[in-house]
């Protein structure tokens, strides 16, 4: 879904092809081409296979599988466009580790808060028009080839921003994720106001900044100084939803909790297990975190 | 459900008067009497009234409302049955302080983990024939007087056993209680053997077994001696209930799954509520039973 926010955009500007799972999606794509309503209207033509063997060779590639597919589309893409720079946008951490066991692609981190409702195989409504925040990795690209990439995404028609080092970013969503998805995941409940209360000893929004101190003195163990304070922007997301729902709109349901209300299997291995796990490594104890991650595996296979 | 198991058994060997809620279920009770079926077979001919007013005088008056409608009955039966013992059979803490604040009756404090399924208005099946523990609530009543509901409810057929002190046994549940209950209703797991799985880190058996630890340190500042361990509690229903599926019944789905998959208010104020509450007093730090308070809270608020 945000695969086809990027290529129905970069369409007006560069030749796009999409690799897409079921032949069935690339056939409808080819046929019919994108169409991208809501924060932008466009119709984009676009190159689509389902096959790795037909995917002509690229100078960039974007790979924006949910991350729980990542493994399938780096095992697609091994050997392939071996002169084409790779960018991420995967929730969590390791998605660029991920991808390079399977080639030696100069990489691009990326994250993006973009969202979109995917109405049909060729039609996407762009929801939320965020920027994409991309830098080099690990010395593999420079922060010259990431600016690059952000002019290239602002002349599509999106907006993006590069950074030297997009760690503090990176983290910041990071846990922001790790924490918002599992509380709405096990509560069964859209990001609203009661995740930012906190008068009350019961108010959820109390174990909200619990989790997020504990992601917070992980990132400081890492020494990571993040680019926006979690809770901050947890207290942002929940006023402009409010705002939104004000004027009709519905809450925004988090990835996770659409996941455990589909009972597909969610993304908490890459994002509160991927924070566990550092925990771990740089000894920092989150307690509350191991618990939202005990549960929602927990809840994955009810 | 469990007043049921107690009046229908009891109809055997006293006058039983059952107070309803609703008219339409008292009526039905004296049209149809009481079927119990399962582990006894039996039909009980009971008095039966939704009106407090009409409730003849008793000895011995058993409250076994659901905690979150204790407040109601204790309401109806204000100012009534001067005469009478009352035994408290909730889930958690506080039922007997709550009754208590309507009216001056010696009091029995019981715990039971009998089980049954309601099929209607007057029939109830008796799943788990297991024992109710009862025991003197705060010197109101004596230990013998404990011993004669005892073999008041071993000669209606049922299991009982008294106590001169309950609270190790009453602890004992609420601790079990309080973290089962809210880890069947956050994963929508009913209680199977992945609660009490500990191999691997992301086992839910792990958070199963830190939640009763916290438990059994505000027993411990409590000055209470548990009468069971729950974690053997614990470990020991996953092993029963893991028998009894292998010969083909459903696993156990504890009340508070019940009540959020039914979208009721849950007794999770009463027990896990409860054990927070005594922590703090107390000043025991349970972050986890914390955690897990405020995920249940905001689950009932979905």
């Amino acid at each position: 879904m945000i695969g086809s926010l990027y290529a129905g955009h970069l369409a007006s500007c560069a030749e796009v092809s999409v690799l897409t799972r079921r032949g069935e999606h690339a056939r409808a794509l080819v046929d019919e081409g994108l169409r991208i309503s809501g924060k932008s209207d466009l119709t984009a033509r676009v190159h689509a296979t389902a096959d790795p063997e037909h995917l002509p060779d690229f100078d960039l590639g974007i790979v924006a599988t949910k991350a729980t597919q990542l493994e399938d589309a780096a095992a697609a893409l091994a050997g392939r466009a071996r002169g084409a720079t790779m960018m991420t946008i995967q929730n969590g951490l390791g998605a660029e580790e991920l991808l390079r066991a399977r080639g030696d692609w100069p990489l691009v981190s990326a994250v993006t808060f973009m969202s979109g409702v995917r109405h049909s195989d060729t039609h996407v409504e762009y929801e939320l028009d965020t920027e994409t925040w991309l830098g080099p990795y690990a010395g593999t690209t420079t922060y010259e080839q990431a600016q690059e990439i952000e002019a290239l995404l602002v002349a599509a028609g999106l907006r993006a921003r590069a950074f030297p080092d997009l760690r503090p970013a990176q983290w910041s969503k990071l846990i922001f994720n790790a924490t918002v998805n599992t509380v709405a995941a096990l509560t069964d409940l859209p990001h609203v106001g009661v995740f930012a209360a906190v008068d009350e000893p019961t108010d959820l929004g109390r174990l909200v900044r619990d989790l997020m101190d504990e992601g917070k003195a992980v990132a400081a163990a890492a020494g990571v100084e993040l680019h926006e304070d979690p809770w901050e922007m947890n207290v942002q997301a929940v006023q402009r939803g409010e705002t939104l729902a004000a004027r009709g709109h519905y809450a925004h349901v988090p990835s996770m909790l659409e996941d455990v209300r589909s009972r597909r299997r969610t993304e908490v291995d890459f994002i509160t297990g991927a924070l566990v796990r550092e925990a771990e490594r740089l000894g920092v104890p989150v307690p509350l975190q191991t618990a939202m991650y005990r549960l929602v595996k927990a809840r994955e296979s009810a």
